[in-house]
């Protein structure tokens, strides 16, 4: 692990990874891909990650995308961190949880930012666009109801890479129009992790 | 492992874990859920599974979602099938790829039959399902010239759980009205894949 590139974009899923890398306190360098103008279009950055989109880390193996990928792989990198269990059912659940966030959470928010994807019509964007605040709400009480319980973390007593995903997810709810206030359990968890230093320099 | 239960239901993703299973040689209970009759919005099954969707697996230390969280689970399980790296960086390379499947390629495929989730305007459905052809050809132009190499498996020389997952979203390319004959590295993937006797179990 001598050697981390992180591209990384502000306000991005690529915000739980960094939050990860500073947990593990691992040297890596950061390099920000700019969005506004379009920087992961550029042929450059597309020689990084060919999909267009952050995060992308740089390893002496290789590079990696996939933010659930690259929460995990972390996490193991920098055992002394404990991260993620490291028994098979206790990486399973954490992988059920960030795997939630991945394939379903962050593709309800996307419907907003990224709706163009999905329908070339303004109309059936806006369509799509409306709907946001209703399946983030659904999404949010999935996870309020179910996951989260008395304990403090995602998974119970053990801080781990899962937790800075929800709060990475969690911080978009505003601007898609939730009131976080509604999941006193997320919001508690958000302010919790809002007080860790390794989030506050991912923050930074 | 003396008990595993599978939830399961033909022509969706949880195939590509019935596949697993199958490869891992795996004793297993499975369940039908009937999507036919709405059986997954049932209370007794939103008691296995609150979100209403398959895979799920019952084990003896409790339930677990998400086909990408059980594909690795089963994987390790297992680990004289040999279904998974067992190096940081390898097992990464392979959750990025299934990362990939679950939280882009799925998706870009569900706006055909699922379209509902994101839109409530039948319009606005329409246009989804419209731009389904296009997203699942720009998906499979990726897996074909960024992920499949000249060698026989996902990850190269070494069949892995990601193999059924991708002979699994592949499978949906025609429905999508998309021909799998523009992509010869994942059409010959695809007839491997179909000749392996715990494929042809699994889809017995």
């Amino acid at each position: 692990m001598s050697s981390l590139t992180f591209y990384f974009a502000p306000g991005t899923c690529a915000q739980a990874v960094r939050i990860a890398l500073e947990e593990a306190q691992a040297p890596y360098r950061l390099v920000r891909v700019d969005f506004a103008s379009g920087q992961q279009r550029s042929p450059d950055y597309l020689s990084v990650n060919p999909k267009g989109r952050v995060p992308a880390l740089v390893t002496e193996q290789g590079t990696l995308t996939e933010t659930l990928a690259l929460l995990t792989y972390v996490a193991q990198c920098f055992p002394a961190a404990q991260l993620a269990p490291t028994d098979a059912f206790g990486l399973a659940r954490m992988q059920e949880f960030n795997s939630y966030l991945a394939s379903t959470v962050h593709i309800a928010h996307a419907h907003r930012p990224r709706a163009a994807r999905w329908a070339d019509e303004p109309e059936a964007q806006a369509a799509m666009q409306r709907k946001v605040p209703a399946n983030m709400t659904e999404c949010f009480q999935l996870i309020e109801h179910h996951y989260l319980g008395d304990q403090p973390w995602v998974l119970g007593e053990q801080y781990s890479v899962a937790d800075g995903y929800l709060f990475t997810m969690a911080g978009w709810l505003k601007s898609d129009g939730v009131d976080m206030a509604q999941f006193p359990k997320v919001a508690a968890h958000h302010a919790r992790m809002a007080q860790r230093p390794a989030v506050q320099r991912a923050l930074a």
